[in-house]
């Protein structure tokens, strides 16, 4: 077939639902300037959607629509794919069928990279095409990209993120306006920024995948869901946001990614998500509402952060489009930007890992208490940096601060503490962030 | 000449201040993970330097160091020229002829690509070769790519940058110290953050040739450092702080580069340098010490911050070698990364521009100088949206907030005020932030 237009790049979309809506929109405003500036005029020629009929915000010919999505990966007419429907199959399927064949892949799909990564990146090098993926983590954030590209030379030791709009909307709003962790929740559903079912948010599961996605493209090691350890934020009080505020701190729930120091062939690497006081003037304490940051730690570049919407129909389809323009440019340029090789890496337990810790402890009120319970964290070799008793008689209870200590010695201290007969319940148990 | 490994990329380093030895360092450190990792094997093969027996922190065999730059880039057996001998000749003459020789560039060099950016895009783009230039804008921070890639087909409307991180020393010192503008010059003069002469940060021409470098490429206009109004922070007092304080604010040095609505064939920009009241809740408020922090607003994307150090010889490095292994992967892969069509743009005066302003006025205290005062601002169509006066007799000031006004219109109403009985001094006036 001729082709008329050398700069024409046909797209097929899989999925249209809020981020493949909002790209349609997007790659219509800006089809114009950016063949202007790029010489890439991208043509979305075919959408595959679940249901023909379904309403939609955007207005799409009969022609254009199929429900069918295979065709559109076999379609000799079509030049790269975006897949942004989400979950394993039919996407693993259909973006491997794609890259076969030849063609670049944009995806957003944080579930499948975080569980199938290797195996779809292996398929993209096999093939010599793009599979891009920067809208998978952290939404419109650039952090694929300069993690990629950018500091692919640069000694990265540590990655913090909030990469979970939805939870960090709530601890925001326990923290600003003083609200439970049920109000908060229930607002964050009201205003569409939490499912119906929260789990994957709020016990961490998501954080967990973007993590494990992370950890792969900073570490340059096959790193899956699987791996990542992780706490969620539901059993967070009041009272520990209170007690973390007059201390100095704001909690956040964390993606921590590490490089640790280890003689080995093979990387040492901790992956763990969880809640964190964090010092209130980090950069990260300062990220609010439904924000996403990543703080990155460089032996050269020392300290960055990314900041900006990690969900969200526009911001994810501006990702989206960036990628497309990149995959196009590369196709046309008959180039790639290959992931690099993954190496074997030993996933450091949580249990090996150092931190310093908070704990909220109930106690009995009376002469000793506190020299039993302190015993208990000498004994376990986990050392005291402040504590304060507040309350009285029946609530009593002990702030505890402890120096960095191994997780395993610690929770050690607390079994051995809810042994205790002057010991009643250990209300929060936190981990405190400090400098590299 | 046979070429033993195909993986290895020969570079000639021009210049060996403090990038160019970290730079030396980290190449050093992260060869072989870089090249497990990409492949590349780079190897820092000639460095060319003014003086050849002058002391370095790196050390560097005598076959390798010559005072002859121009035998670099000559050098048949030299693959890609790094360039961070910084000024305007001999580093223009040198980048141009290693591009025409078909040598990708990297440079640190802000002053070369505010004032000849064009010239260099142009040779970089007909010899079909890359030029990049991550480290020239806000050093670690990366910034150029994410504008050049992932933002390329985003609809950006503004970028507000901290990017100058001496000035942001001296503010942060001001306000956190409640230091003296000179005190806190001298502060970071001893800290070697500021210059012996200073005026290059402290009037704004360092954060202008950045804001043009910035203008250039996130709207693809051809712009120059002369283009860029500049103010300083010399004029700033410890009263214009406590008043920014107490109103809510924080003054921040800011780079910003906007897109103007408008309906000619030409793009309409804005650019200007100048301190600005920043709400103390915006991100950028936050951003204190030396740190730099650019933020960016998208139609699509919403906004985005992208922090970090922006100097110092570490973290400039850190960008210079990530720009080193992407120029030598495009040169194996024979493509490059192009800068784009760079459109003719209206630079639109700073007369012509909205913003909101603080002003802080000494008036003579009696019965009616108010309201005389706010008939200036009337008269030039300025509407105020608060005012307070403190003081009493001779020391009486009154501080406004305006609304959005025309640049034009309040530096009539400042000079109206100025010809008044009533009025002494205008001790401070500065631009406000607001959103969008």
């Amino acid at each position: 077939m001729q082709r008329v237009d050398q700069r024409l790049v046909r797209v097929g979309l899989l999925g249209c639902g809020h981020v493949g809506g909002a790209l349609i929109d997007l790659a219509r405003q800006q089809r114009a300037p950016v063949a202007a500036r790029t010489g890439i005029d991208l043509d979305i020629v075919k959408v595959a959607v679940r249901s023909a009929s379904k309403e939609r915000s955007v207005e799409l010919d009969a022609d254009v629509v199929t429900t069918d999505a295979r065709t559109l990966v076999d379609d000799p007419d079509i030049d790269v794919i975006v897949e942004v429907i989400g979950g394993i199959e039919p996407a693993r399927e259909l973006i491997l069928a794609a890259l076969a064949a030849g063609k670049p892949v944009v995806t957003a799909n944080k579930e499948l990279l975080a569980n199938h990564g290797a195996e779809l990146y292996a398929a993209a090098a096999a093939s010599g095409v793009d599979l891009l993926f920067e809208a998978a983590v952290a939404g419109g954030i650039p952090l694929m990209r300069p993690l990629r590209e950018s500091l692919v030379g640069e000694p990265v030791g540590r990655v913090m993120g909030i990469v979970n709009g939805t939870t960090n909307y709530i601890l925001s709003q326990m923290a600003e306006a003083g609200a439970e962790y049920g109000d908060a929740l229930a607002q964050a559903q009201s205003l569409g920024y939490a499912e119906r079912d929260p789990t994957a948010d709020v016990e961490g599961y998501d954080a967990g995948a973007k993590a494990a996605i992370i950890a792969t493209i900073a570490f340059g090691a096959d790193v899956v869901a699987g791996d990542v350890y992780h706490e969620g934020i539901s059993r967070i009080t009041p009272t520990d946001i209170e007690f973390a505020t007059r201390l100095g701190y704001v909690i956040k729930l964390l993606a921590i990614i590490e490089r640790l120091p280890g003689a080995g062939a093979t990387p040492s690497i901790a992956v763990r998500v969880h809640p964190a006081l964090v010092p209130v003037d980090h950069p990260l304490a300062s990220v609010r509402d439904s924000f996403n940051a990543v703080f990155i730690e460089g032996d050269a570049v020392g300290d960055l952060m990314l900041y900006g919407r990690g969900a969200g129909g526009p911001p994810t389809a501006s990702a989206v489009f960036g990628d497309l323009i990149d995959a196009a440019s590369n196709l046309r340029q008959r180039t790639h930007a290959p992931i690099g090789s993954l190496s074997e890496a030993t996933i450091v337990s949580i249990d090996e890992l150092d931190s310093a810790f908070y704990l909220n402890i109930d106690v009995v009120d009376r002469p000793g208490v506190l020299a039993e319970v302190a015993g208990v964290f000498g004994e376990h070799g986990v050392s005291i940096q402040s504590m304060e008793q507040s309350g009285l008689n029946d609530n009593a209870r002990i702030i505890f601060i402890t120096h960095s200590a191994r997780e395993r010695a610690v929770q050690a201290t607390l079994r051995a503490l809810r042994d205790l007969d002057s010991v009643g319940t250990v209300n929060g148990v936190l981990r405190v962030i400090g400098d590299g």
